[in-house]
């Protein structure tokens, strides 16, 4: 732990307190939000999900023609390393990468930038989270974002004001409309599942994140034999479902209980998606142990 | 002017060398785009249109909720230390307000984080730009911006993709389009010339920015008797008007010649274009020696 209060950040290089971790008024990222990022979930101090997070940093950065900061190991080691510093048993790994910063301000890519790296660790109660047992509300709104909602990049305004709509509207995240149908949450992915136990999703396009949580989950629903469905769906279908839930890396698994005025389900999170989240944990833990053995 | 080679920039409250002004990794202008910015022309060291570019900002704040971190004063009086500081006759001030740190990572508004204020200079030939007398060619592609194009915000990454792909095409700015209409450039408004002389330009709404530069040329040509069509317009028409071009702080009115592969108005700049800069240098020239009678 280091000898300050504030817990340790990297940036570009540099382990440092969170105050005094600065990133330049140039750097791309503060004046174009022209970066990406990830956030990965930490459980017993080890990284949930961790290779697909760094698949789709991948992808984000192709897509924005980017290049990776620094060599796969290097970026673990960054993650590693905080988790250590920080004595942090259980949160998130927050990542930025942005196109870095050449000293002025000109909107085509520069020719010689390097990029920027940031990471920082927020701790969060991901195992025993009340909000499981309680379930959440969303708030429905139009979905006012970008064509290019694939591509996790830094560009949040619209997903800012969602989830401040939400809030002030005393619910805990959004559930955004286009076009009569479900996207997706201000910064989770939305689903639900019907009368006859089989899990809705819309299919993932340049409409919507690829969560991986949201794969993650859809995966052990798959192996537990729960069918799967991938359409466009709308307020007014999910509304009516007997569960709803969130995926993100910092919610996991979780029922949502109320959609405007709506209650959900009986106002509990039903069986299915506590099934879910139970065997999200179950999959962790697996991965935990796997991450045990690579160390010893 | 300072000892350093760097010239100075403004971050809260500091004038210091451009090479040493960072902000906090944590400020919402750099983790969710959550900011706003004007960029004002500067000509023998006066600020034109300040007043305009001011409300436009007080605009944007208000409809993100967010405060003016400073007085209209004390903003005014930066933007004036700045030229001094750094000696600047020509070129532009870039100001931009984050909603500012409240070093953690959190969507909803924090409840008091104090804005970020930034300004910095850019030098710009604007009175001898070469394109002027050149003109600037557009490349056309798909708008794929957000819903909220009235706030000039910093959520820049798709007129940064707009604007790298135009150069990647070998021209100098886009022209983006939405439902078979022209919006406007990736860093500025457009419009052009109809046979009868009269200017056609789309009408401010949510699909575009409120354009100080193209609201100055149009009062210019409403002056001298040029009449002004405010309706959607598709590309093909713009490409078959004799005349077209970009409006901007930083390029102020300047004639478009080409649009991909089409030539405009035989390839070179025409004559109410012309006009219509030598009316804002004009324009300009009024509001220099209205500052100069201001300070004496």
């Amino acid at each position: 732990m280091s000898a300050s209060s504030a817990p340790m950040v990297y940036v570009n290089g540099d382990y440092l307190p969170a105050d005094q971790a600065k990133i330049s008024i140039f750097d791309r990222g503060f004046l174009f939000a022209d970066g990406v990022y990830e956030v990965t979930a930490v459980l017993k101090r080890c990284l949930i999900d961790y290779a697909p997070h760094i698949e789709r940093l991948k992808r984000s950065l192709r897509e924005l023609d980017m290049a990776m900061p620094c060599s796969d190991d290097e970026l673990e080691r960054i993650h590693r390393q905080l988790i250590e510093m920080n004595d942090m048993d259980e949160g998130t790994i927050y990542l930025q990468v942005t196109r870095g910063d050449e000293g002025c301000r000109n909107f085509p890519f520069p020719e010689d930038a390097k990029p920027s790296l940031v990471l920082f660790t927020q701790p969060v109660n991901l195992s025993e989270d009340p909000k499981a047992d309680t379930g959440v509300f969303l708030a429905s709104m139009p979905d006012i974002r970008w064509a290019r909602r694939d591509i996790k990049s830094v560009a949040l305004l619209a997903q800012v004001l969602a989830k401040q709509e939400a809030k002030a509207r005393g619910a805990h995240e959004a559930v955004m409309l286009q076009d009569g149908f479900v996207t997706e949450g201000g910064s989770s992915a939305l689903g639900f599942v019907k009368a006859d136990g089989s899990i809705v999703l819309r299919p993932f396009s340049n409409t919507i994140l690829p969560s991986i949580t949201r794969q993650a989950v859809t995966k052990l629903a798959d192996q537990s034999g729960v069918a799967i469905e991938e359409r466009l769906f709308t307020l007014d279908e999910m509304m009516a479902a007997q569960e709803v839930f969130t995926a993100s890396a910092t919610s996991l698994v979780t029922a949502v209980v109320k959609i405007d005025e709506q209650r959900i389900g009986g106002g509990q999170p039903g069986p299915v998606v506590r099934k879910l989240r139970a065997l999200y944990f179950e999959m962790a833990e697996q991965q935990i142990h796997e991450q045990a053995d690579a160390w010893s």
